[in-house]
């Protein structure tokens, strides 16, 4: 296919989504590689020259881990949620705000974009609370009020937000928040048209091991409920379910090969699975 | 080379041009072919989703003559300038603005554009005056003012101008306007970034027939000059000059073969000839 | 009467009308006779210098008829519709667009008005379908929607839209729209205040054949089913229905005499029949 | 004339004065006189519809003598400047702010304009010092500095300021400024268009008792110096003079016929002297 | 306690009340007291530094009927209002318009504040007809629509407004309105969040003499049909109720001691009374 | 004094300060210490409670080298520069940017204030580059050119930004800024009215130990040159004389005691130097 032909071919695909806000979340996966980012990153310019919004929402497990190890303190999760204590929290935020997150903007703006990194304590954008469970799980979060305000600022005038899915509760304390939550709760407050989750796995199969197209949220639920959904998966499906329940059109779980994002919005067939209301 | 990265490579040409406003001629010999006009639409409409402004103004001679030949008028041309007479005025009118401008618009807006169609008489926007010569030559005229308020206007709300060169005189008659040289001065008034002769020939030959993909225009003139640049490319290398004397950055003359704008704007090298100061 | 009394005279009626949208239908032979047109054009001028937005849709059936003529085609109609094929479309473009369009921005422009003139083409004003009917009518087209944002642009910047009553389907292809609907429609939209017919036989007669100043919808109704309204005047007043239906205020359908657009408008008497709700 | 004929006539000259600022300068007379009120009330609001922005300055002398005399106190004048002390001052305030100005106000609300009044205290208007004299006047002031924004807020939002020439002191202590000189300040710190006083007396007159329709600001000084110009009407030219130098385009001083203003404005041949640069 | 400790603890209730509006009624004892009005004008000022928006509402009763009385005039009160005649309604101006509320503009703006003094006739701000009563009461009027258009605009541009009880009917009549009412109706119109009347008596007071410093509305009743709040307390009272049922926050009845109106915002304990819905 | 007179005294300062900008530069004692960062929060709020806008740039070297140390990497210094290397860029990312930012960020948030975090890599805020010195001193960068349009953007909005010294050279590295030479350089782009230096020792002492209450930039230098100014001081000095140099009016070398920024502004003698142009 000659070039100008591709342009296009995605003329359709632009004037479908423009002005529409993308909220799209980075596994920890993607940022350790740097070609990865590289191509993330240039999709999100992409995606931005055309007028599509995009907003981006990171997670770090693996870096947090490997810091704390050479820190000399010892990770301990409850149930897949990190047990964090006064000290795995300043880490987290280091390895969050202060490396992934600077990472991501300079890879931006790097190759021309124009991102803006934060935290969720800046502009009051992720109100929480101490996550109830059984076992104390220290400064573990969930979110309670998202305050869109600043990232609507940021995206109004040309910037990309890339948020580090810190919350804060009422005295001003740092809380650990689920990346893929925090992403599923501001894309729904946003009232964004997609939501998109790259994960290191690509869409949801089913039992024969075939990738899944496309899924109802009631699909998605007996997915879960069957057990054929597992591991980091089910995460992945119940945000997408919140999201769409909070009004956002479809939700969208990709692979993190090169240009991923590109190919799941811009051909028709896609190249993960889309979760849609009905 | 994939889709994606076809997309990916054009990252640099839209970051480079976007919120440049470029000035589009059109040629009788695109109006004329459906798929010519088709793809000239869908490129215009490319540049408009990255945000790239296009005003396009169109010519038209082909047509006229032969509305006028079926009203059974005699066209005359004196230094390859219509003679215009009331009733030939009344046939470019309804030719210019009624017939080809309608069916740019209709292109345009068929793909997915938001195309306004205008004469040079609507928001004032080509004062004129009978050209002076030797012979009269009727309602031929020459533009004195430009008012590019009404085409800021529409830019600015989004929409793409189509432009028919009508001007008009201080008793409101209308005046038969080159749309070459209409094109240059708009392009000069609105200080536009780029100017883009579309011709049924391509970009200037040397005199070996080669294409000359670069001019400056000291050289362009010294083609003039030396007898090199000859028929028609004489008018577009002139009108090239007085876009780059007014402040236009570069000046481009193509071809009409599909999605010539798109390969002369998105690829280093082009395919037609880029006219620049220096 | 002193000059100086006459304009404070009209303070009343400025005050009434001042930031009020007024559609002005005009109808062919108003636009065949250049002193009407003159006058016409005044009074809108006046008309916008006073805060009044006046909003022109025109016709041109004679004129039409005539280049068919010229052109060697016979014109056809069918119930007063005009059968358009392809040929004839072209032709009615070409008149309503390039010809009596431009003519009616030339004559406002020149005694100091700022009008642009469209095509219902343009900025997706009017999309059209064909119009059912037994025998095929060819490219008569019915208004399905109004986009009324490019004519609110130019109203909010001061210019005044002059429109011709080309509507356009899905595929891009122009239908030939009645005017009076088209005034009405567009005047129903954009919930415009008035909504003014120019006629060449005035207003509504009784059947003693005197003018009829006021008429409810009822009673419109009422005259054209006992027959006392007949002919042409039949489709205005069911288009001043419609249009007060869609919540235009007062219709009015006035004469072609010299300023009777200011007569019925800056008088208490007013010069032709207006048609109210109740 | 036909009413519409008048209309039509006004055009050139709104089309001229459009989008211009006048500053009308009203004497205690007008103000006496109910029915001159109720003709300039209509002028101004006329004038506001038309899109020319009036602002208006008062003054009141003999309104200030009579009040004074009814509480008991005895007028005195040096050089034609009323010597004020506190007492004097109050009184001062009382007439003009609240009756006159409120008076004024009155009228125009009530025949539908919307005017707003304020004194030269309101918004740091007028900042004045006390004049200088070789006998001790009082409280007698001189603009040291306008501050045009409230006006212009006003003027924007489609109020008609009306404005008492009361200044005040570094220490918040009220001035009695010329009216005269305080329309001239305010004009010219707002590069008004036009600056109109309105006298009893009518325009300037020449030895011979003939109305002088045009001046020169050379001509006006001539006039003075050679005592042609006398009494009441040296205030006026030097105001003129001074509104001129500081960039108003004309000053006319006119009598207080009904509608004067209109005259003046809307007609070639006006009714009173137009000053001018040269 | 240390100043900056002081401005710290102001920080709770700048930041409950910032952005917040405030009309403050001023009665006639504070306006003929120069250190209260300069405290008060302070205090006023200080809160518009800290973005709340005050709008002053005043009175001047003991003034007016001084002036009456130095001009010869006997004041009549019928039931507690001033029986109106043409005469006394000039003076009620004049001393309302042109001495009270030029002053207090003055004081606000000496210190640094940006006052606008208007009657309630500019901006169309209080339309009003006569007040039905036995007895005729001449021009004393009651207030049947609030236009806040003009207030809305001085407080968005930064300004103080200061307003006095001025009405006009349908004729352009002045009338003289209750200052305590048109601060009710006001702030009911402008949804107001506080409505604050300063009284020399200070806040309600209880049987026993003691101040009550938080009332209901029900309880406020109470007090007025138990016979406990008495003479001028009453209209203060029912002002308050008024203002409550429109949709303000609370009223406040304070006492006029210097800094008063801080001490009753930026304070836990505050200084009057303080009326809520329940 | 009673609280109200602190807030009337403070009226002359909100007056004089308010609308203007102050760059305030954050020392690492401050933000080790809870009280002080609590104090520190509130003045910062208190001032944007009074419309001055504050911008907050922060240090950090204390708690950099802590960090490093307990990663087991020996920090090393040249002339009082940080060699960084790649690893060590990666912690001053980590405690700057996801430390210590978003510990002032939630101190400012948690009082009521509304602040973001951000690097000088978002938004594009400080390229750099390379420090060049005799000795590699690796990631050290300086400040080529400073962006201001995000602070621009959070300011105008009504948000205190708080920036991380951290630029990038053309190829996306980050780059280790000195921010003292930040502040000083953000200052100076973007026109700051004050910049403020918070540090342990407190304004500027002469060879008697006593704190010079001002000084010009001349006996700055001199101070310097003398060798009366030294260590950590020379620096401070250094940036005040590059903002003033750049436009800055007054820069402030102060102590960190509680709310010396208030004492700095509000009061007459305040706490530390001022450096003044002359």
């Amino acid at each position: 296919m000659k070039p100008t032909e591709v342009l296009i071919d995605a003329l359709e695909y632009i004037k479908k989504f423009r002005h529409h806000l993308f909220v799209i979340k980075l596994g920890g996966e993607i940022i350790a590689n740097e070609d990865k980012l590289d191509a993330v990153a240039k999709d999100v310019i992409l995606l931005s020259y055309v007028n599509i919004n995009p907003v981006i929402v990171h997670g770090g497990g693996p870096d947090i881990t490997k810091t704390m190890e050479k820190l000399g303190k010892k990770p301990t999760f409850i149930k897949g949620l990190r047990v964090t204590d006064e000290d795995t929290m300043d880490i987290v935020k280091m390895v969050l705000v202060g490396k992934i997150n600077t990472a991501i903007v300079a890879r931006i703006n790097k190759f021309g974009g124009n991102a803006v990194g934060i935290s969720g304590k800046s502009g009051r954008l992720f109100s929480a609370k101490k996550q109830k469970s059984e076992v104390d799980l220290g400064l573990v979060g969930e979110i309670t009020e998202v305050n869109t305000e600043l990232v609507k600022v940021l995206v109004e005038k040309g910037y990309i937000p890339v948020i580090s899915p810190i919350g804060f509760d009422d005295e001003g304390n740092s809380l650990n928040i689920n990346a893929d939550t925090a992403a599923a709760k501001l894309a729904g407050t946003l009232k964004a048209d997609k939501i998109i989750f790259m994960t290191p796995t690509g869409g949801v199969l089913d039992k024969a091991g075939n990738l899944i197209p496309k899924l109802t949220v009631k699909e998605a639920k007996e997915l879960i409920k069957k057990g054929v959904a597992t591991g980091g998966m089910i995460p992945k499906l119940e945000a997408s379910i919140e999201a769409i329940k909070c009004g956002v059109k479809t939700a969208h779980i990709i692979g993190s090969g090169e240009h991923s994002i590109l190919e799941e919005v811009f051909t028709s067939s896609g190249v993960g699975t889309m979760v849609t209301e009905k």
